[in-house]
């Protein structure tokens, strides 16, 4: 067979194509832990976090160094030319309501690698994570995947060392891909981004280094209920996780799992969840074929035309010492920070980050239909979206409060805002990249509506199930705020 | 529920998503027509090519009307700026043996549509299909979709008539729409070009124009035998049907099909095409997400940077004044047409279009591994793909006379030069698309090899089965190619 596999054969016969999802839910429903209980872990992290010497001061442009101002484009970018830069962009779309604009925007064009190790251990598969510091984190320190790095990072541009664990994501004779999807990032900030996102397995001991340890997938879900503990990075990678749903054609799987006795310890809310994932194709509210035919007859339909431009083309924007922002609205700025962390060893650098003014929200609003848990979807065009469109959450807003206070159209943010209690089953606050962002914050929402409630659904929003949604995250369709949403969903008790 | 779908409750009752599957596979194993017999589709397509009046001429560039060199680039374009261009293009990839190259491309930056209207008459479901004249077929006139329609066409920039039938690919309330993705051109001639590939399904009676005829998917299976008949758009949306296989959920569909008697009446190949498309996941060489992570790691590998410039700034290639052609080699060439179309009213007009000057060759090699027929597939760059690397067969090479001839190398094509007769289930011509090139001819082979036969392969291939082809063609993984291939593969009594 072909030579890329070869290397893991053995670890082929760990897990196979049919009993993955399985070993992914099993650990789902697993909030034990063989090397730590959750309490313990808390312990340890918050003993990284008092023990290690961060600090993160904005500067001064001029205080930059190894970055500078482009002379004939006035571009921000690294001395070596490597890393990313912040260009301008001008966008001429006919989606929304705002037709033309010019922006700053990141352009890191190389693919990054974010990956998680699994082992399998005690028959329960673990999570190796990471306790990273970022500098555009609120908190510095969050739950990372085992590995986060860019091309620069691996091909040694800084000229530091290699990230530990990179290998298991590189060689396959390692480790066994289990999953491996291209994913975007923000089309409204990075410019046709995208990471590999990887989960690995591998089957032997591994020197387990500072600052990483274990954990099963229901402690992590556990953990994403708190605001801003689990990065950005690691929920993209959760998120593409297959867990068994009537598009894995794993018919048995599926029935062992909704006759599981587990089940009835979750709560109602848990159940649908469940019942939306396995729902088969018949009782879901559209096939997958007219969900594609929704979505191919809006990429028809919208254009979103971007022209790379100099950064001082851009219109609208202006440069102070200290930042780049708009001139009269609340968007994002760039800022510059020097940032210092290590422990015995202190690392110190300063780079540009985008900073966000105002909190975002993203929510899934969802409502039995036939009996079974849809989430509403939306089509929504984004500069730097590599085709244009993607799919998002029912909200996706950045700067809410802003947007609200100008009496933007938001269709569907009034559920959220005005969302009784017992219809909420997910509100926390999550950070998006800290290595690219400066203390941006999104709201996370989930809540449910009754299922008499009438909605009007303009064009570009359609219902699906649980397991549509992830079925479209294994071919990227999905953007990164419906992955993180979709990271936060969790079994409760 | 979403109002873009209100309209087809009615035809949403006829077909369901667990049957249209089964429909499609039903009218496969129908060549039985209730209009007409095969023999009698063969008498009016006749007819139609002897009471039309067809005439194609190759003319000087001079001699186009309305079509001109732009003067500062020397594009060739269209007076109103519609239709499609031909620009040039500079390519930089680490991909193949060639690493950069100027060469001459088609822009026609628009979606069209490429769609079937199907109705279901006596419990078979039948296809309304045209036959057409393309000024750069070898023989005028092939067997085309019920619709073929550029923006242009149905934004009526020509001033013409609207095609039939567009209405029911446009209007929701009109017809349902089963089949509805955007699909690629040839990614070496045309830049980033898409159209949606549609299949419809009416539930009452229609007018049945002039060229314009009902067939049985099994019919227009055994018209995919003959040479140049089919045409390449026909041939791209049928590769889009979803027959039942292990990634649809079908399991009951699957086996009615597989315990059927009917296969039975199919020769041994035809059986093994069956078993490839319903073989379960864990009885592939690879799973879908192994697929994958292969593909996913040539993506990150493999970089195509394509430059858009000046026709005239193109090197390697020159202008004379009836082609614009390659220096050296026989690659395509930029040529001109005047072409005289009608039966009572003639119209005439004239055109650019891309000449072939040899037959290229496309093929798949499969092979029985673990009792399950596999295809050979290869991951290929090239410079009009929207995303670099799409997946093509086993071989895949224009002008392969030519490229033996200097010694190319280009793996696996020795199987199919030197393939034993019965080692071969598919050999005919076919054309690619005569609305943009003259006499484009590909031989289209199938062969199997021995189940013993051993094969090294490069790292861009990796075996499928049938069943993943055509799941991974419902997202758009799969180039023109693969998808002429997947058309041609029928069941043979």
């Amino acid at each position: 067979m072909g030579r890329i596999f070869e290397g893991s054969q053995k670890l082929m016969s760990l897990i196979t194509a049919n009993t993955m999802h399985h070993f992914f839910w099993q650990s789902l429903l697993t909030e034990e832990n063989c090397f730590q209980s959750t309490e313990s872990f808390f312990e340890w992290f918050s003993h990284k976090k008092t023990h290690y010497h961060f600090s993160v001061q904005r500067i001064p442009f001029s205080s930059l160094s190894q970055w500078l101002f482009d002379e004939s484009t006035q571009n921000l970018r690294h001395s070596s030319g490597r890393f990313f830069s912040i260009e301008g962009i001008r966008v001429h779309t006919n989606f929304g309501p705002v037709h033309t604009w010019d922006q700053p925007i990141i352009n890191q064009p190389e693919i990054g690698i974010l990956g998680i190790i699994t082992r399998m251990i005690n028959g329960v598969l673990y999570f190796l994570m990471q306790a990273k510091m970022e500098p555009g984190n609120v908190n510095l320190l969050q739950l990372s995947p085992t590995v986060q790095a860019t091309k620069s990072n691996f091909t040694q541009v800084h000229g530091g060392k290699l990230p530990h664990y990179l290998e298991y994501f590189i060689d396959r004779k390692k480790s066994r891909f289990l999953i491996d999807v291209l994913q975007s990032e923000q089309g409204g900030r990075f410019l046709q981004k995208r990471n590999r996102n990887m989960i690995v397995l591998v089957d032997h001991d591994l020197e387990i280094h500072d600052d990483f340890c274990w954990l099963t997938l229901g402690q992590i879900k556990k953990l994403l209920q708190y605001d801003n503990f689990v990065n950005m990075d690691a929920r993209s990678v959760l998120s593409c996780i297959p867990l068994p749903s009537s598009y894995t054609g794993l018919v048995d799987a599926q029935k062992t799992i909704l006759d599981s006795a587990d089940i009835n310890h979750y709560n109602h809310f848990s159940k649908s969840l469940c019942e939306s994932l396995l729902c088969p194709e018949q009782q879901a509210c559209y096939t997958l074929y007219e969900i594609l035919s929704w979505f191919t007859e809006l990429k028809t339909k919208y254009q979103i035309n971007v022209q790379r431009i100099p950064l001082k083309e851009v219109k609208g924007w202006k440069r102070t010492d200290t930042e780049i922002c708009h001139e009269k609205y609340p968007f994002f700025s760039v800022i510059a920070v020097s940032v210092e962390a290590g422990t015995r060893e202190v690392f110190s650098w300063t780079q540009p980050l985008l900073m966000e003014h105002q909190q975002g929200l993203l929510g899934f609003l969802t409502k039995k239909i036939n009996g079974v848990l849809h989430f509403l979807m939306q089509a929504k065009a984004e500069p730097g979206n590599r085709d244009g469109i993607e799919i998002a959450p029912t909200v996706s807003c950045s700067a809410a409060a802003f947007k609200l206070q100008r009496n933007d159209i938001i269709p569907f943010l009034d559920f959220f805002l005005n969302a009784p209690p017992e219809r909420i089953h997910c509100d926390t606050v999550q950070s998006e990249e800290g290595g690219r962002f400066y203390h941006f914050l999104n709201r996370n929402m989930v809540i449910e509506l009754d299922e008499s409630t009438p909605l009007e659904l303009p064009e570009n929003y359609i219902w699906m199930t649980l397991g549509q949604i992830i079925e479209l995250i294994k071919h990227g369709y999905m953007n990164i705020d419906t992955r993180t949403l979709c990271a936060c969903l969790g079994l409760k008790r």
